[in-house]
């Protein structure tokens, strides 16, 4: 069936520009699939190694399998010592974000893959952004504050070792399970704008550093993967249950968005949303601080119902709504949220340009270059004569 | 008239995805326009610095206005102390590319106006990154061979001090003015595969150098702007003008392609090569070293004719074909060639970012969220039953 309807201006939203095998967003039915796995039967099942195996090799691993990769996983989480010199030559006041994207950048510089177009060698610099972006994130949030960063622990999960970087104490396992399943869950999207992104430079032949680089970018934006630390200040701005009902009314009176409310595909509630939900809940009791969990439930309630008031139709939560208070309940600041979203996306980014670039999906990979209508029309309808500089 | 063709798996050729002010590219006519006037028009007869203004302010700048401009550009080109440092960090084989990738994420870091979504702030982001961007690269390419780099000189145009922080002399008007040439001719090109990513992550309201660090990495890639230096890399592979004819024949035999011939949007000769040419001629006079000029004109004449003989149609050069001997006769090392078009094409990327973010080209800002059709049939048309580790 030929799409039939305008293009221009849409965002490209609901044209499907490429056939891919990773994922698939039914954004009707509220499900999204991992290489043929529904999100909601792997949450909470398997770890995020296995599905990073899952979407660079398109099998759930065995355990010699997995065994070996996380082994693999684990002996490339280690920084260049030169890359933790540059970082720490950065101002102390960059955003995260930033320092992801510079860093993401800095690791070319370090790895002779980067010179070779090959699958194998794409497979090689997929692992090791997988592992060592973790490193970078916790590495800047020791370095921002004068700390030494803290070397990676090889005996640990990929989960444990972030939190375990993060804070130099080896988190217990409910923390680490959780956190896990945030990896899990926000891993892969489909086309989301920085798989998009990503996609886009790797089909112009460019390498996988390159590409993520781009990736990075994207999702720091406030529309995207900047939207959970948005939430947390929205929460934070809120400060109490009982405050909620006010701010609300108040925000789309004058027009504004609540933060993590509306998604480009779904017209149902993120099925991530309701997996972040209980966990959010549960870190509330544990941590004694229940209000962030009760302030985003009731936010949800009256949010939807303000909406549809207002608009006559439903808006449904996303991704970044109920992560915001998860991630602050563990104890990670506020800005640091969109670089975890990046720390479990990365997978979904490399499996992405690997499809891009060798995946085949395409009869022949071609560039991203679309057209553009031009509207400028400076001189009326015809072109601008040229004026000379001492005429003008 | 609404599109209605099949978008799968095309690259968005053809595909008008947004309007612009900005430029046109008539691939049928061989036309290329900056904000109404032709290139052609303007080639030759204004200055690098002439073109940015009319890319960020709509207008040619008129006497005083230049002059403001200028001083306003030279002023922005010292990269900071801490920035230096830390190209004085990297590998040294580290990709030029790559470099300039990090080096423009980086620059965000000491920049406030990277907190600060407005149109103001990208303007001013816009003026930094176009007067940084020429320092990078000529700082890079003395790092890497241990020399230090030159200051910039702000008495000099944009093009001459990029030459002169590149080799410590400052150059003649000719060799000034060929390059200033190169600049105005590479410095924007609607829609293409560097520009659509950086309006792409833009689009998310990531700031403006997230943005033009994707386009780097888009532009890098070897079917983009890394093409010049193929080209290059082409030209001396062949050595000399008697071994054109049987490369170009033993290339198409072996389902080779040409670099530099062929493009996603012209159907006849790119503008730009047709400027390009005469200038690498007069080069290849002056250091009386004219085979490089010679071989590109015969591989074009040959490639040509083997293309149509093979294939049953034409096939035209591009902007990158006719480039690479006239860098290259600028004492230019072939892997800075895709660098200096980033220096150019800043610009333009610089436009576009502004341009998605707050031209109000669309009705709304909308983020680029495409779909994508999934054919991820691992379990044939059914979704997989998950099984738990032990049972695989």
């Amino acid at each position: 069936m030929e799409e039939c309807k305008p293009i221009l201006n849409t965002g490209l939203r609901g044209f499907k520009v490429a056939t891919t095998k990773i994922s698939d967003v039914d954004g009707l039915a509220g499900k999204l699939i991992y290489r043929g796995y529904l999100i909601k039967e792997l949450a909470g099942e398997i770890s995020y190694e296995e599905v990073v195996y899952l979407l660079l090799y398109e099998k759930l691993p065995n355990k010699k399998e997995l065994d070996h990769f996380k082994k693999q996983l684990a002996e490339e989480r280690q920084l260049p010592p030169e890359l933790i010199l540059s970082l720490e030559n950065r101002p102390k006041d960059a955003l995260p974000m930033d320092i992801l994207q510079a860093g993401a950048a800095m690791l070319a510089h370090h790895d002779p893959d980067a010179k070779e177009l090959s699958l194998e060698a794409a497979n090689r610099m997929a692992i090791k952004l997988i592992a060592k972006f973790p490193t970078i994130v916790a590495a800047w949030s020791r370095i921002r504050n004068n700390q030494k960063p803290i070397e990676p622990n090889p005996s640990l999960s990929h989960a444990a070792n972030f939190l375990y970087m993060m804070n130099g104490t080896i988190p217990d396992d409910e923390l680490t399970g959780f956190f896990d399943v945030c990896l899990v869950l926000h891993a892969e999207h489909s086309f989301n704008a920085s798989t998009f992104a990503a996609r886009e430079v790797a089909s112009t032949r460019a390498h996988m550093y390159a590409a993520v680089t781009a990736g990075v970018g994207s999702l720091s934006g406030e529309l995207h993967g900047g939207a959970n630390t948005r939430v947390m200040e929205m929460l934070l701005e809120i400060g109490s249950v009982d405050k909620v009902e006010e701010y609300v009314t108040n925000l789309l009176d004058t027009g504004g968005i609540i933060m993590g409310l509306g998604h480009a595909v779904y017209q149902t509630d993120d099925p991530r949303a309701h997996i972040l939900a209980p966990m959010s809940k549960t870190m509330g009791e544990r941590t004694g601080e229940t209000r962030w969990y009760e302030m985003t439930k009731l936010l949800e309630q009256k949010g939807k119902e303000a909406f549809k008031r207002k608009k006559g139709r439903d808006i449904y939560v996303n991704v970044d709504f109920y992560s915001a208070a998860l991630y602050y309940y563990m104890g990670i600041p506020a800005d640091l949220f969109t670089p975890i979203f990046a720390i479990a996306r990365i997978s979904g980014w490399a499996a992405h340009v690997i499809e891009e670039q060798f995946g085949g999906a395409a009869p022949k990979p071609v560039l991203y270059r679309p057209d553009s209508h031009y509207i400028g029309d400076y001189c009326g309808p015809d072109l601008c004569a040229f004026v000379p500089l001492e005429d003008r």
